[in-house]
């Protein structure tokens, strides 16, 4: 089950504290996003299952963290300069701007006129001067519009530095910007978002059977994220549509609240990025079409092992968003549940490791001093696991406890009672999405969370 | 034992894939920095570690994730616009232009002309035009100076969403900007860095004796990190120093290897941030001095519970640079030992929770399928203790895995050999400090790891 509508799953964020409007106490600001107690750990449990995936459970790829200002001569040489713009049209009637391609029809949106202009390049990168001599043109630096780039600016320093063959990745996870015409749908096309992209070099010749087998490993990947594969699809983008730089794409698309969109991109990107970044380019046989380079002072080049030529390789790219991706299994975890009694519980289905919290300790009395100190010592112990946010619920109303923890998503709530501090040294445990609750010694507790949350 | 000089660790850093300049092949950009393969995972480590002590053992600290971007009304109300500038110095001679408070003498660093004007504020936000109309000056946001604005603006919505009770905190890791005038020192001072801050909310007059708990508490905590407490000494900043929202600010400085200078403030910031971001301030005792505020759409109050009234909390900040944090603990981890045999060897004794390989698994020979298939089912074994990344190190050559590993800092080597997979799969275990080595059962490896790791 998903969210019937993206007013749902706002409503909910905002509520307990996954996603705020940023700046939200000064009318906002608009397209940007702040997360929450709750969703800076799902996002963060989401980003380290891609790192744990990509870097973590490989021996052929490299983590990266660059930065976010971004020399403009990078973005030059990567062709972002030139062609990365939307097409933007005026109102005449009412000074409003609008992108183009987003246009129902021929009329503006703010006052239904159909006095437009005609469409023009508009470029979304946001600049910013640096140092303090604001008036030279030349001092500015861009914020990158993806973390792709400054894995290809510094393909050199990673390969001098851990010494791969090939094939081999860089992965990086991280915020970029761009400066949307028009932002909207919560928080699936905004100014400010954080991507997880791996750029993954191969030998020119191999890179079509890479990008096929890159797709069917994002898939798999988004299917223990606990997406459902009926509400993906492909989207194998038409030639007269491909990026600049682009081979093939292959788009995962998800089933939105709001409509069929794009979660990840996955391209075939060809030797364009490193040829493009690349110095002495005509001592190699670059296949894309780059434009002339004498400002890079690298060669971005590896040796063939066999044949000992030097030579630039192709990169396939899964590129995901972040807040895409947030928003996604936000929607997959979305279920409003009529129970046996009649009345309605909402519940976040997240899969254990994305989980916010990954178990309540819910005491019976707040005021129990043996129930309080062995509560609180349950979670110390539950806390060595390392699995993530073990939270203490002082709230004293398990009934509202189980509720609230529902709707947070947390798959398992212990609550430590009388028979618990006075009896038996057994606690009961409830699990979210079958809602039996069964009691377990306290001493069985950490072997049991810690196999439950390996799923 | 600690670095002789940045330039050890400037070289170190490059050369085994922590820290690289940003841009590089490009000329780079002055005061920015890119994070590689390993310094990525340092950086991430010494985060988790400052996660975990502030929101995950604690039950009074709510964690947040919020933009970069930001509303100006929100930095004019913090007053920043007004304050947040450098003294800034023009040199006649050759139109450079410096820090005034860093100059030694009053002489031009880059000409050494005398004929400087008098220093003038510089204000060290950046700005950046959103949206698509670039004439219309109001469009514009700031990149954020620090993180902490953003916990004060989300105060309701933290408050709302998750119902604590003073005193409680929010704390925020995350990027901020800075446009200093002269960049310098590695990464000790740049454009681009990272925070941890925490804002620790509390009731008018508790707030002195939290300030020396907060102050305490983050000493105890850099100690747990690997910084001898010999290389940290507290800086009571005296009065006329303070800035501008500070009743009393003490520093936690460090001894760098450029100077002893700020790795961390700890600041009692008193109700000024949130009684200047709060509407209705006639309505509450603010202490502070504040501006008016008529654009804040918000109460930033909490209700005493006893006498029922609403008031404005204070607030106890420390606030530390992730970037300085990851220098001061390379500088300590950083060894130069002389062997036995009178050869030398480099070692980064970091603490296992912040070495960026847990264990390296290396197989004796890389063609041997035996040898092979083993140590990769060991790597997935380790894998499954989450501790972080497990490293399959195939060069074949021991003795060179050794030293590499003891130079990135990776605090224990497996070496799989014939005896593994042809005797009683045991394996060499070899700690990176002691540098002794000892043989133990393949089945023991894990627990033999978790133990190790857990310190």
């Amino acid at each position: 089950m998903t969210a019937q509508s993206m007013e749902e799953l706002v409503s909910l964020a905002k509520r307990r504290g996954f996603i705020f409007q940023s700046s939200d106490i000064y009318g906002g600001l608009q397209g940007v996003y702040d997360y929450g107690p709750l969703g800076v750990e799902l996002k963060n449990n989401l980003k380290a299952a891609w790192w744990r995936a990509m870097v973590y459970e490989r021996d052929d790829i490299e983590g990266l963290d660059a930065a976010i200002l971004t020399n403009p001569t990078t973005l030059r040489h990567s062709g972002h300069e030139a062609t990365f713009t939307d097409p933007l049209v005026d109102c005449r009637t009412c000074k409003s701007r609008w992108r183009a391609d987003h246009l129902e029809g021929n009329t503006c949106p703010g006052c239904n006129s159909e006095d437009l202009t005609e469409p023009r390049p508009f470029n979304l990168m946001f600049k910013t001067q640096v140092g303090p001599v604001q008036d030279d043109d030349g001092n500015f630096a861009y914020l990158r519009p993806e973390t792709a780039q400054a894995i290809f600016t510094n393909f050199k320093n990673v390969v001098d530095s851990t010494s791969p063959k090939l094939p081999f990745g860089i992965a990086q996870i991280g915020k970029a910007f761009r400066n949307e015409i028009t932002p909207r749908n919560f928080i699936f096309r905004v100014r400010e978002f954080e991507q997880m992209e791996l750029e993954f070099f191969v030998m020119a010749g191999e890179d079509e059977e890479w990008h096929k087998t890159w797709v069917e490993t994002r898939l798999a990947w988004w299917a223990e994220q606990g997406v459902n594969s009926d509400n993906l699809e492909l989207y194998h983008v038409p030639a007269d549509e491909l990026a600049h730089y682009s081979k093939a794409t292959v788009d995962v698309m998800y089933r939105f609240p709001h409509g069929v969109e794009e979660l990840e991109g996955i391209a075939n990107r060809t030797d364009f990025d490193l040829g493009s970044h690349t110095k002495n380019q005509g001592d190699y046989d670059i296949t894309s079409k780059v434009e002339p380079n004498t400002d890079s002072n690298a060669k971005l080049v590896m040796q063939d092992l066999e044949n000992k030529r030097w030579h630039i390789p192709y990169v396939i790219e899964p590129s995901a968003g972040v807040d895409r991706g947030v928003l996604a299994i936000m929607n997959e975890a979305y279920k409003v549940e009529t129970l046996e009694n009649g009345s309605e519980r909402t519940v976040m289905s997240f899969k254990p490791h994305l989980a916010p919290i990954k178990v309540a300790i819910l005491p019976l009395k707040r005021n129990h001093e043996g129930i309080v100190s062995k509560a609180k010592a349950i979670k110390k112990d539950l806390m060595k696991l390392g699995l993530g946010r073990i939270f203490y619920e002082d709230t004293g109303n398990i009934g509202k406890g189980y509720r609230r923890h529902d709707e947070v998503g947390t798959p398992l709530c212990v609550t430590v009672d009388f028979q618990t501090v006075e009896e038996d040294d057994t606690v009961t445990i409830r699990n979210r999405d079958t809602m039996a609750q069964e009691r377990i010694a306290v001493s069985e507790l950490p072997a049991y969370v810690r196999s439950f949350m390996q799923g």
